[in-house]
């Protein structure tokens, strides 16, 4: 996966995106912190307290795991705009190293991990298979 | 529909929020603008410039109703996190006065409608159905 430059600052700079998956009753989407490497988002299911559907996004991509994944730039100023649209697979990381290795990255850019630790949390992997980076471009 | 405080205060306030449809190959999530009123999320399918795959919201509902729509508060302090998640169902509205009334309602709110115009722009409707308000409440 080549990213041009907008696409890989986005993934290494933005600091949440939101997590859409399908649901035995439709789509649904959640705001989530991640940290990117070589085509492949992870992000925690962490400590942040949860309610009773806090399992929902593992449930639904155990059963599909097609996702797609938003980061964005909002302003006033709507020229501004832009937008990195992720489509991919989901799935729970079972590779003890590469787990570690998610958590790495998870901890050395959110300091707030640090306090709200990461031991035994399950980690979620997007494997990218396609993207699009839109911003506002006015025609003509 | 009656929404608490919290709710109305996300839907009336936040600038944009994130609409996830189910589409062929599956989930996709876009960025949206939208105006609030009496149980229903408007967005208008507007002349920012798009790509290709434009009508690929449009496409999705006509195809699958079913639609999930996310507002959020991030904050570097993670106790300050929120978000709202709205399940419901979209489609284009069709009653022209209530296109009317939604456009009315989304040039209220957002002064960059003057220029962009909202003229011929078709409107998407999403009725709620659920909400759940989620807030980081720190545990015992």
């Amino acid at each position: 996966m080549n990213l041009n430059e907008e696409a890989e600052s986005y993934l290494r700079t933005k600091e949440r995106g939101f997590l859409a998956t399908i649901g035995k009753e439709g789509p649904t989407v959640i705001p989530v912190c991640f940290a990117y490497e070589s085509g492949k988002i992870y992000s925690a299911i962490d400590r942040k307290p949860k309610s009773g559907r806090e399992l929902a996004r593992v449930k639904n991509i155990e059963k599909n795991p097609r996702v797609a994944f938003i980061l964005d730039t909002y302003s006033d100023d709507w020229r501004r705009l832009s937008y990195l649209l992720v489509h991919g697979k989901a799935s729970l990381v079972r590779e003890p190293s590469e787990e570690g290795r998610a958590k790495e990255l998870l901890l050395s850019k959110y300091p707030q991990y640090r306090w709200l630790g990461l031991d035994g949390s399950r980690t979620i992997r997007v494997t990218i298979e396609s993207l699009k980076f839109w911003k506002f471009q006015p025609r003509g």
